[in-house]
């Protein structure tokens, strides 16, 4: 198209203006804002895309909010895990694995508004589009979903979950969950009971102090929202507030409902009687309680309310058969931010810890979530999820999920005391001169072949001095010394290391001596 | 800019020339190419991107070349799991754990061109760039430079990697490597021994049949290019080339040499006596082999080839003292594509499966691989990794890589005769009559707290085939029947299930007897 003078020029500039109005939509994108802040703007301020990381220093470490577990770390890891695993298994359940990646569609609308927010995204290298799992519940659910027939399964599950959540508030993005969750029809609270008797069995295996499990119900929540004149569109939002309440005073909240959410000043103070009642009666007893909505005259009116009360008493019944009853507290402020919870939750806070010992770090801001830190689990019943993804597929389910993160950081402290090994080498064989890394070999491959735990210096002519060092260092019980006496002889001296004391042993006898000596060892 | 005439549109066709451009430099970022086409194209043609997936069928399923582990697998895996997990410990290794994710840097450049490629990146949202890993030895060297004190670890790492590879071709994109490392400055090939000597405990104690590990050198490979005449510049590219001789024919490899990488073809003629030694003379035992190297008039005049040689023999004697000579085979024209190794490398073919069992598909274009479809495990010599790192920090480190899901696919098959027990429960509580839960719950606390292995039926009144049936279904040996007859005589009838004998317990007694009972049972 040719053109002169006034009318191309108008021509011209309306092609500039969807040009440039095309770039605009590419800077709008709300759906992945960051990549197009990221990239995108990076073009267009002429930055080439692949140097705009290249141009900063070559850094030798873990992405922010992880971190790796050396030797050390990982003993402790495996105690812990072996703590909780053990009582899953005393339980009867087995356990499963899932894809660290879902499709990104099955996490979606799942996690509330804030979680939502937290979900890592992979790369659209063609295909697929992914993300990181952010917790094992829902995958739980898409397992029941894929797989029809099994409608009944007490599961276990430990593994990373990732959250894009801000490490400066000491909060892991790679970090594990132990799950528990049974799925079935079963009988009123009998599940819930047996997950709150499982936290009870583990914290105490642990040996970490006190802990209380608070508990609510899905439906005294809904209830007290009803009652107290909660337009029903704003249920979500108001609970979202209320979750809070163990981080931030009372009056924050209030002012979060009435000013940022629009509530009604004497919603809010309606509320407030019901969610303050235990902070108000702290000689309140769980029952006392339970018996108070049961009787207000305005609570025992609301169906929700009246049938999460009946549901908690049976609870209590039950956690007293168990044996648990003094951790349970009734807490009709606890709330939990999640979507898919319909029944009973639970959340499990550590009552002996120091803030000191949990906190990462401690700035300021920080400070007014301290009380809150002590949290090592959570959970509750979700028995719409499995439909959430197959319509008319309804399997009831309740879990539990614990956050370890929190347990190794106490663990850690106490086992400063004690030094935890994180090698198993029960025996090293050691050179007494020089060229005898044969004669060493041979005798590894011995000690291997009748299954002793055994290692030999991977160097041809190691120093006697560093070979025992390396015993002290590793703690490695017994020493079999090897020399040109011994080879003769046919015998090997065998060194118990902390004692320092040694024995000549023919060796034809040395299994035999040695299984002996280990015995106490595992 | 107020602007009339040719001389404005001259000017603002420059405007659109630019706009344009900066559309086309949009489209044409190399480095992001699937998002770019993905994305921001599809912008372009004005469909808006949320909605690009969720135009197709929500989808329950996992991501492709990913999978669930039930129960039953998740048996199996742990039995492998824990063989190799003993053995690695056997001989004194630790263990750590690195994040699933990895600063892009880090990554980059340690492949190959055809590894880098399979490389999973993380949505840019906001701060630092994100790749999964690929394996765990990169993770381990930047372990390394980060703990400069540490510099001699024995280490194992059993962890998912991840790599967009063909699912079509029964690769997986999530899967297990169980790596054991040795990190330190040691004498020559005493740590490959060792490693060559793990491989075969585990591959002897997991009884999948024969195997051979194929062993070559990093110098032997340089060397042959070398005096075949191959420029230094080409080397990895014929290296690259001759990695794929085991899934496809010296024919396809010779093309391939000399009309896509124009390699000169009597390059490629000499290249061809040296990696067809073997083919050529069956009878040749790996001695012979390495003493041709030494002899023959072109190899013996070359440092790298006679190196290699003496290091290999030196590798072959310590094999023989540690018992696993028969397993090995030195052959030339072994070649890894990973671009970090330096001396010796490894690969471990199974010899005994059949090829139907390891394939996922038998699509035509897949029979070709077969020959490969054996490779269980690989690794080698990688010296310089920790400097790629750290300049100046040098941490000499070797290593073996085991892939464990065709070892899991072998064991499947076998185990489908034997059922695999996916659950531990020991004792089933069961009701003869109704409401009886409360007195069954009495009982299942008392065997928690005295760690015995039991379960209930969580509902309040069970059938009792339904649990007869229960304990059948999973193997459960023993049941505890309570009824009112029991109940008023303080007694409990304990039931062998198999047998189907039953015997009156004094409650007092329940614990004592049943410890009895389960003693051969672990």
């Amino acid at each position: 198209m040719e053109s002169t003078g006034d009318g191309s020029a108008k021509i011209l500039r309306e092609e500039i203006k969807a040009l440039a109005s095309e770039i605009q939509a590419l800077k709008d994108l709300k759906s992945n804002e960051d990549m197009i802040e990221g990239n995108i703007v990076g073009m267009i301020e002429k930055k080439p895309f692949a140097s705009r990381e290249s141009q900063k220093k070559f850094e030798i470490r873990c992405p922010r909010g992880t971190r790796d577990y050396g030797p050390q770390d990982m003993a402790l890891r495996k105690h812990v895990l072996d703590i909780i695993t053990k009582c899953f298994k005393r339980h009867g359940a087995v356990t499963i694995d899932t894809p660290v990646f879902e499709l990104r569609d099955i996490l979606l609308g799942k996690y509330g508004e804030e979680g939502g927010k937290l979900i890592y995204d992979l790369s659209d290298q063609g295909g697929e589009l992914l993300s990181l799992r952010y917790d094992l519940t829902v995958p739980f659910a898409r397992y029941l979903a894929m797989n029809k027939t099994v409608v009944y399964l007490k599961r276990y599950h430990i593994g990373k979950v990732y959250r894009r959540d801000n490490p400066s508030r000491g909060r892991f993005r790679e970090f594990y969950q132990c799950d528990f969750d049974i799925a079935g029809s079963y009988d009123l609270m009998i599940p819930e009971a047996e997950l709150l008797r499982i936290v009870n069995e583990i914290l105490n295996a642990l040996d970490i102090g006190r802990f209380e499990i608070k508990v609510n119900h899905k439906l005294l929540l809904d209830g007290m929202f009803s009652v107290s004149g909660v337009p029903e569109k704003h249920f979500k939002a108001v609970c979202s507030s209320i979750d809070k309440l163990d981080k931030l005073p009372w009056e924050n909240i209030k002012n979060e409902l009435c000013n940022e959410k629009h509530i009604h000043n004497d919603v809010v103070s309606k509320l407030e009687t019901f969610l303050r009642l235990r902070e108000h009666n702290s000689s309140l007893t769980n029952l006392d309680l339970l018996n108070w909505f049961e009787k207000d005259e305005v609570t025992s009116k609301n169906s929700n309310i009246q049938e999460a009360v009946s549901e908690m008493k049976q609870l209590l019944e039950y956690c007293e058969l168990f044996g648990i009853l003094p951790t349970i507290t009734i807490e009709p402020s606890l709330a939990r931010g999640l979507d898919y919870y319909t029944g009973a939750i639970f959340e499990v806070i550590l009552k002996d810890s120091s803030e000191k010992t949990l906190m990462e770090n401690n700035s300021a801001e920080e400070e007014t979530r301290s009380t809150n830190i002590g949290s090592v689990a959570g959970g509750g019943r979700y028995d719409n999820l499995v439909s959430m993804f197959l319509p008319k597929h309804k399997v009831p389910c309740v879990g539990i999920s614990i956050g370890i993160e929190r347990l190794f950081t106490i663990m850690k402290e106490k086992s400063k005391m004690e030094h935890m090994r994180s090698k198993d080498t029960h025996v090293l064989v050691v050179s007494a001169q020089k060229k005898l890394v044969k004669e060493r070999m041979k005798i590894c491959r011995f000690l291997w072949d009748n299954d002793i735990k055994a290692e030999m210096a991977l160097k041809a002519n190691p120093k006697m001095l560093d070979q025992m060092q390396y015993c002290e260092e590793h703690k490695i019980p017994l020493a079999i010394i090897v020399g040109e006496r011994e080879l003769e002889e046919g015998i090997l001296k065998l060194r118990d290391v902390p004692s320092r004391t040694e024995q000549d042993i023919p060796r034809d006898n040395l299994i035999e001596e040695l299984n002996r000596r280990l015995e106490h060892l595992q």
